[in-house]
Parts: structure tokens; sequence; C-alpha cells
């Protein structure tokens, strides 16, 4: 069992919009020091596979076919190993 | 000039709709190997400060004040010193 920490970020070069609408809020918090917000997604996936190597290559296709959209969007994640879910009864 | 690397994440007894959503889309897909999804966002927050301590402080306040909802979610940064930025002219 290993759970990937998946993050997904816009590209460099595009534009991020709600990451502006969150900077200028905090301008006019009073946060005159915050200069720049790029906003992402951070997810937590469980994946229930004993091989290292089958987890991450899981990972990597659930990111390229549902949870990052490769025009706009940037990947990575890490693997930790996790003890295996309790059996129910 | 450090910058911030904010994960924001639903306290582990919140419900989180958009993560069972994107579990059963997993599974469609034939994932079968999925088994948890945990939807948080990935903030990176660029501070103009010099000293550390005043950065760690600003960016609880953001995360306090506007990132965060308190109520339903968690937060944990890390901070990273970046060059300061190029003079404009």
């Amino acid at each position: 069992m290993y759970q990937a920490r998946i993050h997904i970020t816009l590209k460099p070069t595009v534009n991020d919009p709600q990451g502006v609408t969150v900077l200028s809020s905090l301008q006019r918090l009073g946060f005159g020091n915050a200069d720049d917000v790029r906003i992402g997604k951070f997810l937590l996936v469980n994946v229930n596979e004993t091989d290292r190597a089958k987890a991450e290559q899981s990972v990597t296709e659930m990111c390229q076919k549902l949870l990052a959209n490769p025009v706009i969007e940037d990947f990575q994640f890490e693997l930790e190993e996790m003890p295996a879910p309790r059996a129910t009864t």
C-alpha cells in the first residue's frame, strides 16, 4: 500500500487568474510583502499495490488520464509506503 | 525573499465529496488499485521579507485570515529562500 502525494501546478507560462485575485486580496488585507501567488492542487491518493514500480506507473497514468490537464498543468508526486489496511470483517 | 509552499488540506474528520468523485472516476477508468483520494490546495506565495521569522509569521497570518478555513481545513508550509527579484528600471 502506497500513498501518493501529488502536486498539480499550472505551467509557469500559463496565467493564474485565481492566484492574481488571492494576491490582491492579501494586499488589501495588509500583507504588502506578498509578491506573487500561484495556486495548484494537492492530492493524496492511496494505491493498493505492494510493488513500488507498479504504484508509480499507476499514479503517473492517473495524472495523465484524469487528474492533470497536460496542456496547461504539470504534475509531480512522491510515494510513501503505508501500513496495509486492516482487514474488514 | 522567501517562497512559501503551502499545503491546505481538509481535516481528517471532514467529508471530501470531491475526493469521493475523483476516486469513483479513477475506478471507472480501470484503476482498481486506487483506494482513497483526498483533495487539497497547494499554494506558492512569494514573501518579500529578508527575515525568516517575519516571513513565517506573515504566512501563518495569511493562512489564518484568508487562505485556509480554520473550521474545516488544516494548513502547513515550508519556506524556501529565493534570490532577490531583479530591480526593475
